[in-house]
């Protein structure tokens, strides 16, 4: 039972796994070409995360998704949070993350 | 009755605007205290809004509130969207934009 669980949840985080977007330094219209891709071809959920400056840049991703491609695709959920990051001159520093996450509502792929 | 509503409605407008913070383009530190003053002084909820590369800030401005000063607050809710704004040169940009709601668990002033 444990076993099928684990098994269950692994299914569900690698599925997650694919369905993550990570915007970074790029104009967006690049990630907004990846999460179109992402819908079209394996899911009807997409992650977008970022960090830190990027944040405006993920927001951005989204609206252009939801306003110019995918029309019925909705804001899901959007998670706030901070991450610790190791600084190479030692020590850490916080840095704001975000996820949010986009799903179409017609599509049962 | 309709009058009754509509001062209901502007009431509810005011206290909305008055725990509305707007973050610009100055560093985080500034919102933050203007957000913690906010609950300290009026309201249980008070609502961070701002648009471009302003929306990481807003982002930090929250999660600092939270980790480092009003430790039983929550993100209630969070919205992006999109603004049309009008170009010097004609014409007009989308920029994005974000709201992101804290509520204090606790007080109820």
């Amino acid at each position: 039972m444990t076993e099928k669980n684990n098994e269950k949840r692994k299914a569900e985080e690698r599925r997650t796994d694919e369905n993550v977007i990570f915007v970074g330094n790029k104009p967006p219209i690049g990630y907004v070409l990846a999460v179109v891709t992402q819908f079209n071809q394996v899911s009807d959920e997409v992650v977008i995360k970022a960090r830190g400056r990027a944040i405006s840049r993920a927001v951005d991703t989204a609206e252009i998704v939801r306003n110019r491609f995918i029309s019925d695709s909705v804001v899901k959920d959007i998670k706030i949070g901070t991450e610790s990051i190791a600084r190479e001159e030692g020590g850490t520093s916080n840095v704001s993350s975000i996820e949010i996450c986009l799903a179409t509502k017609k599509k049962s792929k």
